[in-house]
């Protein structure tokens, strides 16, 4: 499956194959494959982040698995990949919006963000002595001015805009079934009960418990994480919910 | 179609082979040829830019796929190729525009900024611990004079000026097309239909949706972005509109 | 059992294969696996950790091979792997606990120190001219607010919370049996029985004065460690002690 | 034609072979033999320059494909080989000679500039992370005294003054002409037919517009670039002037 | 004996191998191993460190091969390995013991310049561009709360505490003949009538001018070395002297 | 002629190979070989320097390939090998003799600046990131106490002093003409006679024109050139001129 | 003689091979063996030097072929090996001798010299960037107390201190030679005869101007370089003088 050329371009740094691709860009986004899917779904009154957090074993605790990430009251942001490659993209994130209110004294808008995040990220493509982040984002929020955004990063730095979207493992066929299934005049109940249906096409029984939701309404702006009934009446919808 | 030769100069940094080519620059090249096609018209009274958006999934919101970009008040860049890459090319450009008028309280000259580009473009090709850019610009704009103006930028470093050009993907097909149809006494509108016409030559149905055109004028010396009414009534003029 | 493939990677830096592993971390994990096994227990009323030193030579000074390090008054940590590594780590922790200390005029939390090593870590794993670190922590201690906690953090850079778990040689049989025996609902003394019993799966007769033992309780937010004739009547409880 | 040793001296730096050759600094030769020529010429009243446009679409504004750069009033450069190099030498000999005015306040000597550009030249070849210039330069001018010079730098880094020279492809047949051709009293308007001359000698039919021809004269000492008509008038004494 | 695996691993830089181990450090350690033995024994009343000078000619001033070093009025170190390495250690030692007196102005704790030591030399086995010292010591010394002290390093930068121990070649044949002959009652005469017949096991005929003892006792907490016929009352005591 | 083993030795930077040899010093003497030959030669009242320069085509302006070099008022020095870097060692001799007379108000000594130069070429054999100086050097003049001397610098950076000497091509044959004809009495006409015979040995007829010839004297302690004249009718006195 | 593994530990940098050798270091010392032998002798009124001058053609000065140096008033240096290495130590001999005048106020002891040296040299075999030095020096002075010193140097960085040592070619003849002959009660004529027999050895008719001698005694704590016929008086002691 890997040819002798192949080698050649993932020594030392990143630089281009004969055919103009990164290799080690691409071989970054295979770390993101690896990892559990997280679904990001843009509504008419908010944004939704759902994620799967595949747990190794009994004993660990399970909000330890941080898949879903508050970045300022405002935004929240679903990783998926290299688990401490995302930590330091996070971090990073905080940072920029902590700055944008200390700079301009105003919450930072989604997609300023982030393009901050992607820059950062691209970064790590073009210099030596640094590897890209095995590691891709949804960064989901409610502008100042009220509208829910979703955006998405990938170890090119690349950002992108979506309605709803899908990080992480299996993704063929999550974003199928979210491209069949997505209509851009779902609230935001209805964008959770998507979302987790989503995460189900990979995932049959999905315990409310290893499943993480954040909602950003364009009501109060703020970030607000799921509890576990709330998430199981909307798994119930679609019949979704797990044996307990 | 590679031999071992060439396998020996891609590696570390960009030097030189023995036929005397840069092969990282060649395979930057490539990566560009990947790209989706973006077309610069210059015409009597104005630059026309127009980009064809491959929107790879339904749910991505096409206006962030972002071909065309506006510099300043009266330069605009349509970019093909690696699309992080383009990203920062386009902060840089931005921050030249910027500096110039901080520093002699006018805007910069379409040349200038392109030589400004390109020299950052080439130091990214002689030095070690960076790669090459993976992107091509076409840079329009009006100059304060008045005149309009077309450069293009290559992973190389070299500005050239046109008067007409694309970038990106099927490169030999469309500028022939361009070749035989440019004519020197070209209007804006009919520039715009010109531009519309040869992306139209790799992408048979055209969707106005899916495509941008951006225009500086000389009378405003202005970018101004058409809506999607206004590209589908030029679409119409050769055929090219979709079935909407 | 080594491919061709994966010879590749292990040269410089650490950088993603094709299929977006990074190897060096996962020799660094090997580096674990060589070492004997530690174990961390979370209770009602406290933290327990308790390792195991495989004593080179009777001649060794049992206290200098030191597997169990107080970092600060409430918390400690055990140590697996590469020694010499996991020195530095230890150091690393104790100074941001007294930098917590200084800055806040508090002890600082459980995760929060866990965080600032994971951080440290991932930094070893993405920049050139340095190499991962071959060592795991389990890091133990009481919050401020009275809360016992157990994080571990592995050569990837990665943070996660558990009930109870182990480090070092031997994982999978002694994770087995902690994911049989742990229930939540353990007090300190039967997580320090709990915790000898686990550490016994691999080294049927232990020697108290070859096992170091370190809590930390809710009530005095202190780490102390355990009296040989301590340990000697836990192992008693499951007919793990030796010969003496 | 290329064996394996000279493969391992082409990685990384520029270094000796055993035979005692920098491989580097001969592909660089190669890099400009990839180009289209320039001639120089020196006669008794001042220099000329001329230089083959290669123009690769009609849709490319000649002007924009430089060979002939203007450095300072009484300076003239043409270069042949890798452009975006070139364009970094021509800045730097553009500062030397503004550096000069300003710190002896009179206008460089013409060999003062040739030695000040070896020498940055040849420091791209002894120092590691840099590669050297595909470029070739024939700087023309006439000195503060009065005396017309013209001098040739090559990828080594060496500085040669000659009565007249060509950089650039098919080296050969043109210098042999030129050889041949060469008067020592030659004045500027035979210079100018000899230098055209010696163009066509490897492009039969000359367009005049797809020239480019600079004389620095011993009385104004200024740059002066020929119109077309002149061209044309010159081309027509040897019969080398295209159809139109 | 060595495999294709292993060379992969000791090119450039201290990395980890597909088995988690760290060749540069093992090779290191072989470098020990290719000097002559020294000795370091505990006893109740001091501590004993013994060296083999192995002369390469009768001509070498025996007292020029330094194996035993004074580090303070309190402590020694015995050095094998690398000797220019272990140099460099000592000079390391020597600053750290003067750091300490100026400082806190009191003497260096024997662990805390072990540990100074193991820190500085683990330092170099993670970072780039420098290789790990081919040199092991045996600190011995009297603590300022008069305990005597004996701590060895090796290349890993690990510390442990010895009651007794060996370095250099030999190890095994030395090490096994401590552990059986080793009892923790000894006094300072006893260790040193154990520490020369260790390095007898080794070479038969022990030259007393050959051979370096050094002591720091408890009452006056200073280095001593011991003069040619002290060290011969202690050959004879176990029929080890030459023949002079 | 080169085996594997000569390979691994050249990559990189200046190291020694299993015999103690460095290669890149021994190859940038084979640079040296490639170039003409000069000759210098030390006489009872002066030395001389004397260089064939050459031309590869009549155009080529002469005395633009330098050979002989003023370094001060009293020396000269003579290169041969690698012309751009034979410029660089001169500048910086130039520097140092510039240097001697700010700081000590004196001429500098030959023996004195010949080590300058090799220190500066000894640091380019032994630090990484540069390469050798493909070049040697003959420095002849005239120190301020009226002494005749003539050094010689090679790529390692050992200076030697000769009575008589040869750099460049052709070396055996014309040291070996040197030696048999060298005499300790010669004057400097003599020498001047000897040094152009000793390069007829090469090149059989000699154009005046086409040789270089410096002398210092001890009178006048002064560099001069020598007219074509002046060498012609030194030709004649061996029947070494041409037929002009 | 070479096999693969050892190919892979010369490149780069200095690092242990599997054994534990550092190779680097030990193909300096074949560059040693690869040059002239030099002999030191310490006797009871002061130290000697003897050195062979192998003169490459007769056309050399032969005082210009460094082989012994004075340091400073007390302390003289022979050195064997590559030629542009010595005389960087040497050098930097002089500096530390220079400093400790002027820090101390006294002259440098002889021991204290070999040590700043090799330590010197020490740091030239661990880090990055730098090649260990091919040189070996007998360091040889009179104390300032009136003891005579001789010590050695080796690539490693190692001192040693010698009654009598020889550096450089044939060394196995050499110092078997003085091994036999050494007494150590030789006075300083006695010393010189020795130094001079012990030469001949290697090199059967010694020429008086061929051989340096420079020596120390403990009266005038000065070096003195022998005239020839003082050598050749000596040489007359045991029939090793040339036909002259």
């Amino acid at each position: 499956m890997q040819d002798q050329n192949q080698q050649a371009y993932d020594r030392g740094m990143t630089i281009f194959s004969p055919d103009g691709r990164l290799y080690q860009v691409e071989y970054a986004r295979e770390a993101i494959k690896r990892g559990t899917a997280s679904v990001g779904v843009r509504t008419t009154d908010g944004v939704v982040l759902a994620a799967d957090r595949q747990v190794r074993s009994p004993l660990v605790e399970e909000q330890s698995i941080e898949k879903l990430h508050r970045i300022d009251d405002h935004i929240a942001v679903a990783s998926a990949g290299h688990v401490a490659d995302a930590r330091q993209l996070i971090d990073f994130a905080r940072e920029q919006a902590q700055v944008n209110r200390l700079r301009y004294d105003e919450p930072i808008g989604v997609e300023a963000l982030a393009k901050e995040v992607t820059d950062y990220i691209q970064r790590h493509t073009q210099s030596g002595g640094v590897r890209p982040f095995g590691t891709a984002l949804a960064i989901g929020g409610v502008d100042p001015d009220g509208t829910p955004k979703l955006f998405e990063t990938d170890p090119s730095g690349t950002p992108y805009e979506w309605q709803a979207t899908t990080i992480g493992g299996n993704r063929e066929t999550l974003m199928s079934f979210l491209e069949d299934e997505y209509r851009g005049d779902l609230d935001l109940e209805g964008g959770i009960t998507l979302a987790l249906e989503t995460l189900a096409q990979s995932n049959e029984d999905i315990d409310p418990e290893a499943v993480e939701v954040s909602v950003v309404d364009t009501e109060t702006h703020r970030v607000r994480s799921l509890e576990a009934e709330e998430i199981d009446s909307h798994l119930a919808e679609f019949g979704g919910e797990g044996d307990e």
